[in-house]
């Protein structure tokens, strides 16, 4: 299964004509996940043609609004539209009174349930997990309690090399799930058949960290090291690295170093203080540092191999 | 001084790519009034080109999401854009709760004065009013607590005659205001002229009605009555009245019918239900009854006369 990103909107501050305000849409074997949710969030999602039904679980780095007002509006639509699955939303400690406290007093009768899942740890921590993949948490550096997201898929299983295993009879179609797990297979006359002969190794696993809003940070180098895609924010460019710090941001510049220190394999930039008109100036300062950099492109599928 | 119109959404429910939810922006007597404020409002107002900083009064008819979601972010683009001006918002008990909960937990901190103005009267009241305007509350009939809003311009100041003042040299310029408030003229020798030989009539004083969302309800006629521009809710065609009753709104029929009672000067129709793809079938609907019936056009500034 492919991994695909859609980047919804990556402005900061202030919504305006011609860009949104932070969300993204992630489909990962075959999951859809919702990543900030900024006002006109579910516009956006139609706009992209994003498979909008199939979302059962957003998460919110933080609870700034040009993260999170999109989203009493995108349950209200889910609503509206029929939904009868539970929908998990993750989030900073007061995402449920703020959500619930909006439902009550706009009668927003869900008929779904929304279930919260709250968080307040400083350290990172496993907070969702499937079959296939697991997302965690990336304690970030913002004004307010933020994070951002790694999500991982699992080890993949082994190919089956068919033209190796045709040449045993005694192994049967009831085995294959043990030689993809990896196990070697032990013929009758004890004879020890290596699993690397009998399969070819696995589909890369892909991963993808999102990283908004922060300061400089390098304590999170070890929870990105060699992700595929890095989504980092920068606010700023470098010569406006006081006001970075101040407003608990990150510098072109910066967003670079944490790449390479990282080695991540593709970094994307994005929540451009609307100060900038032309956003080729963060990737000409970004790719000095770490030439694979590249700009968001709005409601584009990429994907991420 | 004109009062123009600019409807920047009008759909019902769910936003969609090509059509946004309730939000009107009022231009009367040099005042700036926001009325309701759906998602999106802020990009909306930024698209009309309209004169965003100047809103010091928001009207919101009631609490459902469609008709006020919009509302944390522009006042939080309000702070982010510096403004300092106090911010009068008019609406359902409950809208400070809901604001004020979100500006905490988002910390949204605001640096100018939000003033609440909570209603839950069940009768029409003043609730607005300057040296040239006022307005009223239109109590609807909808699942919630819901209001219109009427603005209205006071009677206006009768204009100068020159030509005949200018043949009693008596009159002075310190005694124009009395003539422009309707007073007569004594001369000397104690004739009195007639204010109505020194004066004209003043220009027309402009009302405006905005109706939304509400059943059909004739107890609005009287408030409404002989208005310029009535906007009224028609979420449906006639054929699906139970489904208005049901759900609250008024079909094109119904507000045509309205129009018509109320002797108003034109009709513009809004709200319409996303099922609906051509919207023509309203205005003819609603033509049948109350010919001068328009559709709403987004984002264009029109002139109340």
């Amino acid at each position: 299964m492919s991994t695909y990103l859609t980047i919804l909107g990556f402005n900061s501050a202030i919504p305006t004509i011609n860009s949104a305000p932070t969300a993204q849409f992630l489909e990962m074997d075959e999951r859809c996940f919702l990543i900030d949710c900024g006002e006109g969030t579910q516009v956006q999602l139609r706009k992209a043609k994003a498979r909008f039904s199939k979302i059962n679980h957003i998460f919110i780095s933080h609870l700034h609004g040009d993260h999170c007002f999109g989203l009493p509006g995108l349950i209200a639509s889910f609503r509206l539209l029929g939904r009868e699955t539970p929908l998990h939303v993750y989030g900073p400690k007061g995402i449920k009174e703020m959500l619930e406290t909006i439902f009550r007093l706009t009668e927003t009768h869900k008929g779904f349930e929304v279930v919260y899942h709250e968080l307040n740890n400083k350290k990172s921590e496993k907070i969702y997990e499937d079959q296939k993949l697991e997302v965690f948490t990336i304690p970030l550096d913002h004004r307010i309690y933020c994070n951002g997201y790694l999500f991982r898929e699992k080890p993949k299983e082994r190919h089956l090399n068919m033209e190796e295993i045709a040449k045993y009879p005694e192994i049967e179609i009831c085995d294959y799930q043990n030689l993809k797990n990896g196990k070697d297979f032990v013929l009758n006359d004890g004879y020890v058949l290596k699993n690397t002969v009998l399969t070819k190794d696995p589909s890369k696993s892909v991963t993808y960290a999102f990283c908004s809003d922060t300061r400089y940070s390098e304590k999170i180098l070890p929870l990105i090291n060699e992700v595929d895609v890095l989504y980092h924010e920068s606010t700023f460019l470098h010569d406006l690295k006081e006001m970075a710090d101040y407003t608990g941001h990150t510098t072109a510049l910066e967003a670079a170093r944490i790449a390479r220190k990282a080695n991540v394999g593709k970094l994307i930039l994005g929540h451009f203080s609307n100060r900038y008109h032309d956003l080729n100036v963060f990737l000409e300062e970004a790719r000095e540092v770490f030439p694979n950099t590249d700009l968001p492109k709005a409601l584009q599928q990429v994907e991420i191999l």
